[in-house]
C-alpha cells in the first residue's frame, strides 16, 4: 500500500476522483487553504489527515507521494520542498512556469533519488495508448507532419473575462505563465512528440494573441514546431474563440494516418483506401478522469517498483522548451532554436 | 478485336449494358423473338446483325463468342448448340436445370476446347474481391461458418404472381428448375465458397416452402450444407417476403471476421476489437453492372489468352450440386450426400 | 405475502433485482457459499436469513419457493431437493444438463403438486408480449418459418478465454452441459417455438464449433429444426465471434412478418407494403430486468392462484429436447429425430 | 385514343409531362400566345399543333377534351368556351375566382353533358390514395379534427415580390383572385374534405395578411373551417414567410391519426400505440407530376368510359365556397355561413 | 431569507424541486391531506412543519409567502385566504376556473398589497427569454402571426381516462374547468401574447372536443385569437391523440420569424435566407424545473425588492378571458368578444 | 457580344462548361494539340473555329479575350503573346512559375492596358460571397487569425504516381513550379487574404514534404503566414494523405468566427453563443463550374465595361509571393520576408 497526499483542491479534484481507480493506494492527507473544500472533500473521499499548510504535511512519515496540483507559480518551490522532504512527486501540467525551473525541479529530483512525474494524462486513455501501440508495430510507417488541434468556444464561465477575480491566476501572466499555450500545449505536444517516438524538438515559431478584458495572457497560440528526424508538428490552441470546438491529434505517416478524438486509422490495403474504427476502445465520458488513473497507476509502479517513468521530469522539460520557444518566437517574430 | 453475339435481350440487358465497360469487345450480333425488343436494343447499343433464330446467328463465322440470357430450360440446349457451332460460351446463372445437364455442357466445352463460363458475377465487384484478397493474405485466419443471406420483399409486379403470364417461367417448375433457390442460390453460394477458398461441398440439409398463388416452385428456402474441411455455411433466399429486405454473405474464421453489403471487417489489434471500413470501394448503384463488366473481361480474357476461367463450367457444376442437394433434401426430409 | 429465497447469489442477483418489481412477494433468505457476496447481497435487498448451505435453508419452514441460479450441473440435484422440501421452484435456464435430468425433475414436481417454471424470461418482455397477441389475433397468418439469431463479440472477459478460472465452469462441457448453444438456446428456442404456438419439434440438424483456448464446449452452434405442422427454425449461437453483434427473432407468416429487437412488423395493406413500428413499447436498457419481473410475477400467480404455468417444465422440456438434439446432430453428423 | 389540348403552356408544362404518363392519349394541339415557348414544347412533346388564339384551336373537331392552365380570371370564360365548342374540360385550380363563376361552369357543363373536371391532383398521390383507403375501411374511426399546414419560404424568385411584371398576375387580385389561399388551399381543402367523406362546409372564420411590396393578394392566410357532422379543419397557407417549409393534412380520428408528406399512421393495438409506416408508397420527387397523371388517367376513364369524376366542377365549387368564405370572413371579421 | 410554504404536494413537487434552485429561500412549511405524502416530502426536502390543514398553516407568522398547487376549483378561495391572511401567493396555473374568480384574486391582492403571481412558468426557461430579447431588439420586426402547438398521444395512466378515480378531477369540469385548454392553454397563450408585445385579445373563436370514456372535459381544443394590433393566435391543444407528439410556439414577423422547442430564428442577410441555432442555450431535460427556478427567482424578487411581477394576476386574468372566451365559442359557434 | 477563346482543353473543359452559365459571351475559339479532344469539345460547346497553333488562333481579330489553362510552365509565355496580341487574359491558377514571371505579365497587361484576370474563382460560389458580405458589414469584427485546410487522400488516379507519363507534368517541378501547395494555394490563399481585407503579406515560414514514387514536388505542405495588421493565417495542402478529406477556410474574428464549406457563423447574441446556418447558399455539387461562371462573369464586366478586377494579377501575384516565400522558407528553414 503506498501512501499519497494531495497538495491543491481545486484541481485536485480530478486526482482524488482518479485514485479511486488505482489498486493499492491509500490517501492518507489532502492539503488546501479553503478550509470548506478541505472537510468537504476529505469525507467524500474518506481521507483521515487535512492540513492547510503544506509544510505540516511534508512532516508526516508514511506519506510516500504527493500530487501538486496549484496555481502555475507554486509548481516550482512546492515540489523542491517536496522533494526535498523525501516524497516522490505528481506534479500537475505545466511542470513549472519555464523550463528553468523545470531544470531545478529534475537536479532535485535526482539528488534525492525520487520520481518525478508530470500529469500528461492524455495519452493513458485506451484509445490513444492503442494508436501508440500500431505506430510501434510500424502501421502507419514512419510519421512526417502532426496536426495538434484544441480549440474551445468557451473555457471560464463568462464572467471571469471580465472582471478581476482571485480564481482568475489562471490569466495573470505572473501566475499562470502563460495562457491556452501552457494550459493546453503540455497535453497536446506530449501526445504529438509520443506519437512521434519522442523525437527531439529543434525549432519553435509561433504566434499568439490575447482577446481577455482582464488578462495579459494568449487566448488564442499558433506554432510551426521541428523535431529532428525532419518531423513537423502545427499546433493551434484557444480558450474562448467563436469556433465549433474540437479537439484531436492527427498523425500524417508513409503507410498510413491516423486521428485521435474519436480514434480512426486510414490506410490502404491492396490498392483500397481503408478507414479502420476501433471497436471497444471509445472515449467514453469519463475519459479524462479514466486516463488519469492510469497515470497514476503508472507513477505508483514508478515509485513502488522502479519501472521507468513515461512521463517523468524530462520529458515534461522538452514539452516546456516548446512552450517556452513559441512564447519567445511569438515575441520576436523569429523562429527560435530549441535544439 | 472479340466479336460477341448476345442470345436473349429480357434478361441479355445487363449483359449489353456490361459490355460497354469491356476494352476491345465488339458486339456483332443479337438474337431475340420479340422484334421490337430486338430493333430497340440494336439502335441503343449499336448492334449491326439482328436474329430471331439463334442457330441462323451461330452460322455467322466472324462470331467468336456468345452470352445466352434464356429462360433455365433452354440454358442446356442452346449452350451446346453454341459450343458444337464452335463459339466461347458465356452462360447465365443457373447455368442448367441440374447437375446432369451442366455436367454434358462441361463435357462438350471441353471437346470442343471452348471457354464455358458461368454468369456469377457478383464476386467481381470490388469490394467483394478487396474481401478475397484479404482472406487470399491469411487476414481472417481459417474460415469456419459462413451465413448467406438473400432476402427480398417484392422481386416480381405483384400481379405475375397472380395469374398466368408468359412471362412467368420464373415460377413454372418445368421451365425454371426451381424459384428463389436456384435463382439467388448460384450467386450467394459461388461467393460463399470461393471465399472458403473452394472446398468441395459435402451434404445438404434443407427446406422450401411455396407461397405463390400462381406457381410451383420455392419462394423461400433455408439450408445448411457442409463442404470439406469443416466448413458450414448456411443459406436463406426468399423472393417475396413480409420481411426486411437484406443481402450480404457473413463470414466467420479463427482471426476475423467479414460482412459483405457493405463490406465490413472484424479484427483484433492489439486486445482491441476494430472493425475496418474500406474507403474507396463502396457499393455503387450500378455495382450489379460493374461486376458484370469485370466478368465479362475476364471472360474475354480466358477464350483470346488462354487465362484460367474462375468462373467455369465446373464451378458452375459444384454450385449446381448443392441446389440439387438442398432441392432433394427438401423432398426426402434427410441430409443429401453431395461429395 | 409470497416468502421466497434464491439459492445463488451471482447469476442471482438479476432475481433479486426483478423480485423488486413485484408486488406481494418477500425475499426471506438467500443462500450462497461466498461469505462476502452474501452479506452484501443481504443488505442491498434488506434479507433478513442467510444461509451457506442451502440445505438448511430449505428446512425453513415459512418458505413458499426458491428460486435457483447456480452452475448448470447443480439444477437438477438441487431442484430435485428442494421439491421433496415442498417449495415451489424457479429454475434458471438451462433447466437441466440434459433432457432426462429434466424428465427427473418434472417427474418430482408432479409428485410433489408443486410449480417448478423455467425462468425463460424474454418472452415476458412488454414489446415480445405485444407481438404474441398479434399472432394470436392472426395479424401474421400462418407462420412457417423462423430465424433465431444470437450473436455476440464478448461474452466474457477476454482473459477467462484463455486461463484455468473457478468461474469458468461455463466452458467446462461436465459442469455446464455445453456452451453458447445451452447458454443463450433457451431464450431463442422458447420464443420462436412460443410464436409458432407451441408446435412440437420433430427433428433437429446442426454443427457447432469450439474457438476457445481453454474450454470444451462450443463457441458457436448453428441448427436446422423442424417443428411439427411444417414450420422451420434456424438457429445460429456465438459467443466470441468477430462479428457485429446482434439478437433478434424474425417471423415468416403467409400474411405478415416480424422481427423483434426492436420490433417491427411487416404487413400489406390494399396492395401496399406498409412497416409497423410499436410507438411506446421499446426494449428499454433494462429489458432484461423487466423481463424478469414478468416472468416472476407470473411464478407466483401460478403457486399462489394456481395459474397454468406457461414456461413449465415441460416447456423448458420441449427445450432441452432441441437442444440436446442439436448436440447429437453434430456429433453424429445426421438429421436427429427428437418427436 | 382520346385527343386532348392544352391551353396555356407556362404552368401547362405540368399537364404535358404527365399526360406522358397516361395511357391512350394522344396530344393533339397545344396553345399559348408566346411563340417561341409554343414552338419548344410543340417539339419537346411532340405536338403536331400549335395555336396562339385558342378559339381557333376549340374548332378543330377531332379534339375531344383540352386542359386549360392560365391565368386565374381567364378560368371561367375559356372553360366556357371551350364547354360550348363540345369539348370535355379539365380545369387548373382554382377552378374558377369564385363561386358563382364555379356555378356558371358547372351549368354549362351539364347543359352540354361534357365532363368538368378541376385540376386539384394532389389527392391522386398513391400514399394519399393509400390513406383515403384506410379511412374507408375505418382504420382511424371518425375524423373529428384536421390540421392542413402549407408552409413555403420562398415561392417565387425574390425579385417578382419587388417590382412590377407581367408574370406577376399571381400578385394582382383583379387576376388571380387571391393569393396563397386561392393558390394552395384548393389542394389542402379537398385532401381534407375527402378524407372527411366529403361533409358539407358550413361555415369559415379565418384571416389574412399581405407582405408584398407589390401586389395586393394575401401571403398568409388561417383559418378555422366547420363541416357538417361536428368536424373542424384548421388551415393555414403562407407563400413567404420566415419558417420553415412544411406541407403536411393531419388527420384526428376516433380509432387512430394520420400524418400525409410522409404518410405516417398512428394506431393502438393491445394497449400499445403504434406508429404504422407504408414501405413501398414513399412521396418521390416526382411525385407532383405523378399525382397528375392519376389525375388525367381518371379524367380520361371519366370522359370516355362515363366513370362517375371524383374532382367534379361540385366538388371544386365545395372547395370555392370555402375560400370565398374565408376572404369574406378576413374582410368582415365575422363568422361566415357557406352552408 | 424568505419563508415560503406550498399547498397541494401532489402537483407541487415541481415548485419544491424548483426552490432548491433559488437562493435566500427557505421552505418553512408543507401542507396536503395525504400524510404519507407529507412526511416523504418533508424528508426529501428538509421541510421543519407539516400540516394537514392549510388554514393552520397560514396562522404561521414566520410564514411570507405560499405556493399553491391545488386542484382548480380550490385556486380562488385558498388564494383568498392565503392573501387575507397576510401571505404573497404564487398560484399554480391556471390561476382560476374562470375570468371573474381571477378578477375577485386580483382585487384582494391589491387591497391586501401584496404580490399575487401566476405560475406560467415556460417563459422563464433561457431559449425562450432569449428569444424574447431577439424580438425586443427588433430582430423580428413586427411579429403578425403566431402558431401555439401543444399535442400529446398521452397525459395521463391509460386507466385514468376509463374508470372513476379521485385523481381525476382533471376530467370533471365541476373540478377543474375544462380539460387541456385550461391545463395547457395558459402556457400557450402566456407565451404566445409575451412575444407580442402583450398586445390585449380582442375576440376568441373555437372548438372542442371531448374523447374520454370518462369525464366531461375537452380532450381537444383549436382556436383562433385576435389580438389588437391586427396579431392572430392559432392555438391546438390535446392530451390524448392518435398524433405525434409536440410543442411550439412558432412566431412569423416582418422581418423574421421563430419556432422554440428547439429555439430556431430565421432571418434574411443580404439577400440570403438563414437559419440562426443558439449554440448553448439547448432545452435540457429538466427545462421544466429549470424555469419553474425561474420564475421563482423572479416572485422573491417582486415581493422582496418590490420588482414589477411579469407574471402578475393581470397576465393571469388575460390568458383567463381568452380560455373564457374558447369555451363560450364552443358553445355558441360564434366568435366571442373579449376586448 | 464578347468573343473569347480557350487555349488548352484538358483543364479548360471547365471554363466551357462555366462560359454556358455567363450572358452575352460567344466562345469564337478552341486550341489545344489533342485532336481528337480538339474536335469533341468543338461539337459538344458548339465553337465554330478550331486551333493546334495558339499563335494562329491570336490572330483572329474578332477574338477579344483568351482564357489559357495550360500546363503552369507555359502560363506566362502564352499570356504575354496573347497580350501582345491585343487580347485580354484570363489566366489559370497559379497565375505563373513564381512572382518574377508574374510581375512580367502584370507589366505587359499595363503596358498594352488590357484585363489580366487569375482564375482564383472559390470566392465567387454564393455561400462564400455571402461571407465576404458579412465580414464587410463587420458582423465578425477584426479578423486576427485564419486557418485553411485542404486535405486530399486521393488527387489523381494511383497509377499516375507510380509511373512516367506525359500527363504527369503536375508533379515535374521544371513544368509546374511545385506540387500541392502551388496547385491549391492560390486558392485557399486568395480566399483567406481575401476575407482579411487583403491585407499584405508580410512574412511565410512553412515546410514542404514530398511522398511521390515519381515526382520531386511537393505532396504536402504546411505554413504560418504573417499579414500586415497582425492577422496569421495557417495553411495545409496536401494532394495524397492517409487522412478524412477536407476543405475549408476558417476565419477568427474579435466579434464572431466563420467557418466555409459548409458555411457556418459563429457569433454571440445577448450572452448566448449563436452558430447561423445559411438557409438556401449551401455549396451544391457543382459549386465549382458555377464559381467559374460567376468569375467569368466578372471578368466579361472589367473587359467590356471597365470594372475594377477583383482577382487582378496583383492580386494573383500577392498569393504568388506567399507562395514563394514558403517554397524559400521550406528550404532554408528561415522565416521568408515578403514584404
Amino acid at each position: 500500500m503506498v501512501n499519497v497526499g494531495v497538495i491543491g483542491l481545486v484541481m485536485g479534484g480530478a486526482h482524488l476522483e482518479g485514485y479511486k481507480g488505482v489498486p493499492d493506494v491509500n490517501i492518507l492527507a489532502i492539503c488546501d487553504l479553503n478550509q470548506a473544500l478541505l472537510k468537504e472533500q476529505a469525507e467524500k473521499f474518506s481521507v483521515p489527515h487535512t492540513f492547510s499548510d503544506y509544510r505540516k504535511m511534508l512532516e508526516v512519515e508514511e506519506l510516500d507521494a504527493v500530487t501538486i496540483a496549484l496555481p502555475n507559480f507554486l509548481h516550482c518551490p512546492v515540489t523542491l520542498d517536496s522533494l526535498e522532504a523525501g516524497k516522490h512527486v505528481l506534479i500537475e501540467k505545466p511542470m513549472a512556469m519555464n523550463s528553468s525551473e523545470a531544470e531545478k525541479m529534475i537536479k532535485k529530483a535526482k539528488e534525492k533519488t525520487k520520481v518525478l512525474a508530470v500529469a500528461m494524462n492524455y495519452r493513458f486513455a485506451p484509445e490513444r495508448m492503442l494508436l501508440k501501440k500500431m505506430i510501434g508495430k510500424g502501421d502507419l510507417g514512419e510519421i512526417y507532419y502532426v496536426r495538434a488541434v484544441s480549440l474551445r468556444r468557451r473555457t471560464f464561465p463568462r464572467e471571469l473575462f471580465e472582471r478581476a477575480d482571485p480564481r482568475t491566476w489562471f490569466t495573470r501572466k505572473e501566475k499562470s505563465g502563460g495562457g491556452s499555450l501552457i494550459d493546453m500545449g503540455p497535453h497536446m505536444l506530449d501526445m504529438a512528440m509520443w506519437y512521434c517516438n519522442d523525437f527531439k524538438p529543434v525549432s519553435a515559431y509561433g504566434v499568439t494573441s490575447c482577446g481577455m478584458k482582464n488578462g495579459d495572457v494568449d487566448d488564442l497560440s499558433s506554432a510551426l514546431i521541428k523535431l529532428s528526424g525532419g518531423v513537423t508538428i502545427t499546433l493551434v490552441s484557444t480558450w474562448e474563440s467563436f469556433t465549433k470546438p474540437r479537439f484531436f491529434v492527427s498523425l500524417f505517416g508513409t503507410k498510413g494516418g491516423a486521428e485521435t478524438d474519436p480514434l480512426r486509422i486510414y490506410r490502404e490495403v491492396d490498392g483500397a483506401d481503408i478507414e479502420v474504427k476501433p471497436g471497444d476502445v471509445e472515449v467514453s465520458e469519463d475519459s479524462f478522469i479514466c486516463a488519469m488513473s492510469g497515470l497514476q497507476s503508472h507513477f505508483i509502479e514508478c515509485l513502488r517498483d522502479g519501472k521507468k517513468c513515461e512521463v517523468s521530469g524530462e520529458r515534461g522539460l522538452a514539452v516546456m522548451k516548446v512552450i517556452d520557444g513559441i512564447y519567445e518566437s511569438a515575441e520576436t517574430g523569429k523562429e527560435v532554436d530549441i535544439s
